[in-house]
């Protein structure tokens, strides 16, 4: 019987913004970082690792956040809390003091999606399977006790989530070797940074297309005129065979979006993301209405389970994002996908930054095998930066993300990387 | 020339939990606190306070929340700063690396608050004027030019602002004067906390009563039998003339929340606040119609202003309850304001906690100065604790609280409160 000791934490931080990697309409000078944790137990076998994603200033307050959690679960027994993931959501998210802080939103329900995924590493590594084969080995029964239908049931019950779930029992196995054998559809935004120059968007589009990617992303939303030429640069670089889709990053108004995307005349565009505030599903739905048939994507910044549902009733994103550490982990992340799934809409996540495609493709993966059971319209994002400091780093080739065989939830990164790139003091 | 030289900040924190002061459903347990500010500056004038309200644990990582804003204020010059709040409001809430960790919702929105509201604190008190006059002073086009109507748009242009600004400005100063002579009307909910026994509750509801109140409100969610016993209760304790509003603080899923009110069979319930999840706009537009006429209310809990335009947009809330430090600060509240005003919905401030009676209720007398212009159905939450430890404690007198007078927005704590209840190392 081994227990749980301390929280590890370290504020790591990548100079990106030098590069200006990262850069977009909202985002000009992106420090890609990490609130990292790495829980540790009494036994000699494997710590849990987890982190949330910031780009930079504040991600020391997202590590005291985390920090905050570690009472919670020191001093507990390893296999109970592993053994009851859905419980341990519950309390965390549910803490009567701490969800004034949110609830379920921001620097705290982020803190608890670091703890939640670090937990779910934990358990991955002792069962010595990635991530993805490990819920992808849970029963329909145990994968909806992970889920808090709390404040969903309007939209999906207990019931219709087992119902998804053993739907798509049939064919776990036959679609998991596929996985294997062939991978996950990835595209890439490598490409379409607002601060690359018109040669390296075009040399880079290129690139892309020639690795067999089927879909790149451009930022836009700055300026019209560079949007529109931007566009076309792209798509002659990459052909008519690729899909391009663009990316705002909330930089506009409900009614301003609808005059941009209809501005940029261009019917083909694969999807125009994040057009406005991410909490705006009202404003969402406006736009994806008049913007059709061109889908609109939104959830690297959705809040959580609540906003999902809502983005879903309301018809007002065709593609969703889910991203692995802006909610609170795994199990939060599992709602989403019954969620979509429930709403027949298709899941392609926002990854990117650093450690996200790391951590993503497990989601996407599980969600193929056990939950959507297709791969029809999916993709899962893939900027080529800053995966050689995981223990687990994505293998993309021919523009699929090879399916990742290592045990755990793919969220360790290297010690040598900590150090090198770690602000303040370790604690 | 005065330049602000430092943020002092302090970890404070009552222990109100043993009393089961503020016990709902949702929180059995709070230790109200404060995550302070002080802004300092180099000249002999007064400091600047703002505080963000929290119920305890997190209350340090919410410190630091603020904290990490201090770089952005330290060496500038004070005037040019206050001089143009709304300019300084836009460059906190949109720093492109600290808005990830929102955007605009949560810890880091809420930090945000407290600062904005410190430098308000600070302009009034240099202008030796309580806040709501010094509000109450400014011209339609400088109150428009403190909101950002980025994202406000599709339902509030700055024109629409005008046009609601310019139609209050006929009788301000009549309003001021009714304000000052007979105050601005206050609703309690000291009766109704879910830890009472009944005969605490029959009590404090009769003593309401006679002590002027015409509406009280009860904690709800817990138990139904309980509720409807306590509701016949407090109807015996207030008769007929006191409205009761009943609160479940986010206990209930939305078909939960219909079924619930309509079990209370009590068509005359002044509102039910905060059913769901505080995020569900929709479920609070399909609740508000299938309890109708019971209005539904929320607002303590709500993100932002893209969230309250929504509810408003959505019709989901007939009552709005605005929270002096949920969002970020004074400008915040103002564009919520605005938007109640657009959509003809009356603005019954959250308070409460420590300090969000001192904070709101300038806000409130302003909106009824130069906003909304009327009093009609429009009444301020009042808890009867903890007023002892402000600079300015709220005086309600017959159920109404009087105005005041002293410069500044409310928000300074005593000195030696902070001492006697501060948590850890000021800094």
């Amino acid at each position: 019987m081994s227990t749980i000791t301390a929280f590890r934490t370290h504020d790591v931080r990548f100079p990106t913004s030098t590069l200006l990697d990262g850069s977009d309409a909202m985002n000009p000078d992106p420090d890609y970082s990490a609130a990292y944790l790495r829980i540790v137990t009494d036994d000699d076998g494997p710590d849990g690792h987890g982190f949330v994603f910031t780009i930079g200033r504040g991600n020391d307050v997202q590590v005291a956040a985390v920090r905050l959690l570690e009472g919670m679960l020191v001093g507990r027994e390893v296999e109970s809390v592993l053994g009851d993931l859905g419980e341990t959501w519950r309390r965390l998210v549910h803490d009567s003091q701490l969800r004034w802080l949110g609830p379920e939103k921001g620097v705290m329900h982020m803190a608890i999606g670091a703890v939640v995924t670090a937990l779910w590493d934990l358990r991955a590594k002792r069962a010595g399977l990635p991530l993805w084969l490990l819920l992808s080995s849970l029963s329909p029964e145990e994968l909806v006790d992970l889920v808090d239908f709390r404040y969903l049931t309007d939209a999906l019950t207990p019931q219709d989530a087992l119902d998804i779930l053993r739907t798509a029992l049939p064919g776990r196995e036959e679609r998991t070797a596929t996985l294997l054998r062939e991978g996950y559809p990835a595209y890439t935004t490598t490409p379409g940074w607002l601060g690359y120059d018109d040669a390296k968007l075009e040399r880079l589009a290129a690139e892309a297309a020639a690795e067999g990617f089927r879909q790149i992303k451009l930022k836009v939303g700055s300026d019209l005129a560079d949007d529109r030429r931007r566009l076309a640069i792209a798509r002659r670089a990459v052909g008519d065979g690729v899909a391009i889709a663009v990316d705002a990053n909330q930089r506009w108004g409900v009614d301003e979006a609808v005059e941009w995307v209809r501005a940029l005349e261009d019917p083909t565009l694969a999807w125009v993301e994040e057009p406005t505030s991410p909490d705006d599903v009202l404003g969402h739905a406006r736009i994806a209405r008049e913007v059709a048939p061109i889908p609109v994507a939104s959830g690297e910044h959705m809040g959580g389970r609540v906003m999902a549902k809502q983005f879903l009733q309301a018809d007002a994103v065709q593609v969703l994002q889910i991203d692995a550490t802006r909610v609170a982990g795994v199990n939060e992340n599992i709602a989403m996908l019954l969620l979509a799934a429930r709403f027949g809409v298709r899941v392609c996540p926002h990854a990117g930054g650093v450690g996200l495609c790391e951590a993503v493709q497990h989601l996407s993966m599980f969600d193929v095998v056990a939950v959507s059971g297709t791969l029809e319209g999916r993709m899962i994002e893939y900027v080529d930066h800053l995966h050689e400091h995981f223990a687990e780093p994505v293998v993309v080739r021919g523009g699929r993300y090879l399916a990742p065989s290592g045990p755990g939830a793919g969220t360790e990164m290297l010690a040598p990387s900590i150090a090198a790139y770690e602000v303040g003091t370790p604690r």
